[in-house]
């Protein structure tokens, strides 16, 4: 099986086919999780895997399985995905490159007349961005049981909060709340292809970044109290404007991600304002914000940092702050043993690599608890500016995850001679 | 005439039933222009005024007129008016206390069988705060000539940026499009009563302000543009976060405010980012801003720190912010026909009173624009707050202002013997 590969070319034409739905002007992707632009790229895939020979089922929460069978289809499948949301004005790759990963290993098999013993699933998982409907990564969690169906389901447009829909609505508007129960089962192993979205790996000119687990997230809900007030006739001296305090507040969160060494992350990139409006002083701000870091402990002292600085600003600024962790994440180690077959397999395969922590979420993530899991990472270009148009990388940095991926689901499916 | 006099029990149990449409749970008024409460007042308002034998009639943005016949119909009305909406979770007073001295007025002049030479108007003006339609004293600008009246009902919803209406479409789903053209005449004069919206007056024990003019305010929308990237891998170094820039421009900004004694004031009230989403931190960031001063120099001065600042943040943060000045109001001056008889009526009535400035909009500002125009306060309880559930006044307080209104109409409507 040595001599089995992707077709590179055709790899590329089928991202770039992707990427011009919801296509943007500078050569980015604008594709909202359950949007219609997500339902056409979606209706693609599925017909793309139908022509590969594939049978498509569809979940309640909207994820989408490809299943190549096996010649025993008895023995549990071996999972390949990723997903086809992008955030607003995002790019081509994150998400929808490691699906046509999966969508091309499925053709390099059919090309070359490989019989696996187990069965091979490419999914396309729901909302892994989390920019439209929180929780991210919905349809793998849900799939993995850490997330209830009827609690995602729940799930309301935070980009349109007045009229949007639910999830629910949503999946059944665009026609992708599927009849098939979710998860329940255990695939045999889950593998991922993902650009990396950071500098390193261009950086160091490497093909395939092994990843072996996860920086550590934790997530908050700023609540900033002050005062509301006219912003006319109030005294300068006597206001508690809610988005001054906010300020103060961001520009601490930043310094603190800033204070922690070259693994230290912070933001806060979500804001809502009470009432925001031009005649009145904002009276209560909601500010989304995070602290991330690859050391334990570390991460420990940016949240007590970061309760310490809210409380100063609080006082100082005669408010209150409260801060709710509304989410934590990681550190996770993905499986030693799909660890190790990745690291083998791309050596074997002749790619520069190295071992490297991801410090987003992926899919991967709650699939690893479940069944061994396992992701690379393919490198990002343009400076690694990820969740931007921008957002770039070529047809070599995609054939060699993909290759990886080939050989890797070879090895953990077994061929039938 | 010396001996006629408003009801102030009466008047102050008008206002706090035109209070309890909207009314909040910490006795404020959240009566949105335009919506279904605002329609309420204005039925409300336009009964309370047809039982006192005026006749009613509304124009083509909506502003209400209710008109108690002169002895002379030839003559151009006294006018006497303020706003029925509020801002989101205001208070009762700002604006519809001034409406409720009209009401008022004209019932203390049926009580005691006055007839006028002049025809009065009790008005009612549409979207005079601008919290839900910019910009604000929209109905009176448009009945003084200064905003064209396609350009107001084309203003759309800035609550509900995605599905809100038109002011065109909320004045038809209202009920409140009137057919009676806009403007086009000149009353004889026009006085409004309005709750002062500071701690001035209450501080110094005062019934009465003479609102001789206003300070001077210059608009702005800061358009601060970064780079839109992922929120995790992306170095700390390498950021330039729209919003963490936008921090450093709103504090600059509430610096500015204080730099410039107890005249200065400035604001940044609303703030849209783009994509305000969690996961992905804010290229672009569109913020309202304003400066505003008594004295026009220090104005000027205000607004070249504003440039100066804007100018040193993004250079500093590799970034680029745009100022636009949109909107600039004042310095106005009313007519001293106006501030001279109000002055002499609140001496002869023998209120305690000074005069004072203004630092909001009201709707007599673009009415002096074509009429003698004139102003008073009244007190502001709680510390002076406005645009706050908790904003206050007093029985008395009102019916101090609205009997000087009394006075002032009859000195210059004439009374028929």
């Amino acid at each position: 099986m040595r001599n089995i590969g992707v077709d590179a070319d055709r790899l590329w034409a089928a991202t770039m086919q992707m990427g011009e739905i919801g296509a943007t002007a500078k050569g980015g992707c604008h594709r909202l999780a359950l949007t219609d632009e997500d339902r056409r790229a979606r209706d693609l895939f599925g017909d793309w895997m139908r022509a590969a020979g594939c049978v498509v089922t569809v979940d309640a929460i909207g994820n989408i399985f490809a299943r190549r069978e096996g010649a025993d289809p008895s023995l549990p499948p071996v999972m390949v995905g990723s997903h086809l949301d992008t955030v607003p004005m995002g790019g081509k790759f994150d998400g929808p490159a490691g699906v046509m990963a999966g969508v091309e290993l499925v053709r390099a098999l059919n090309d070359h007349g490989v019989r696996t013993k187990a069965p091979v699933e490419i999914v396309a998982w729901t909302n892994e961005e989390g920019s439209r409907f929180s929780p991210f990564t919905m349809g793998s969690s849900v799939f993995a049981g850490q997330l209830e169906l009827k609690d995602a389901h729940a799930a309301r447009d935070i980009t349109d909060p007045l009229h949007g829909p639910t999830v629910g609505e949503a999946l059944g508007a665009i026609g992708y709340q599927g009849d098939a129960p979710v998860g329940g089962r255990r695939p045999a192993c889950y593998l991922e292809m993902h650009i990396e979205q950071g500098p390193h790996m261009a950086d160091e000119d490497l093909q395939v970044g092994i990843v072996t687990g996860s920086f550590q997230s934790r997530y908050f809900v700023a609540t900033i109290t002050g005062e509301q007030a006219h912003v006319g006739p109030t005294p300068m001296a006597g206001r508690r404007d809610a988005l001054v305090i906010t300020s103060r507040l961001v520009l601490e969160i930043d310094r603190i991600g800033r204070a922690y060494g070259a693994d230290g992350r912070s933001n806060a990139p979500h804001i809502e304002l009470f009432p925001n409006v031009r005649g009145v002083i904002p009276g209560v701000v909601k500010l989304s914000c995070d602290v991330r870091h690859s050391d334990a402990r570390q991460l420990q002292r940016m949240e007590e940092e970061l309760r310490a600085c809210a409380a100063i600003v609080a006082r100082e600024s005669r408010a209150t702050i409260e801060l709710e962790r509304y989410y934590e994440f990681g550190p996770i180690h993905f499986h030693p043993d799909m660890v190790a077959l990745l690291r083998r397999t791309t050596a074997e395969l002749g790619y520069r690599h190295r071992d490297i922590l991801t410090v987003a979420g992926h899919d991967a993530v709650p699939l690893n608890t479940i069944c061994p899991s396992g992701m690379v990472f393919v490198a990002s270009r343009a400076g690694g500016i990820s969740h931007n148009e921008k957002e770039s990388s070529t047809r070599d940095d995609l054939a060699a995850g993909a290759n990886v991926l080939l050989h890797a689901v070879l090895a953990r499916a077994g061929v039938v001679d």
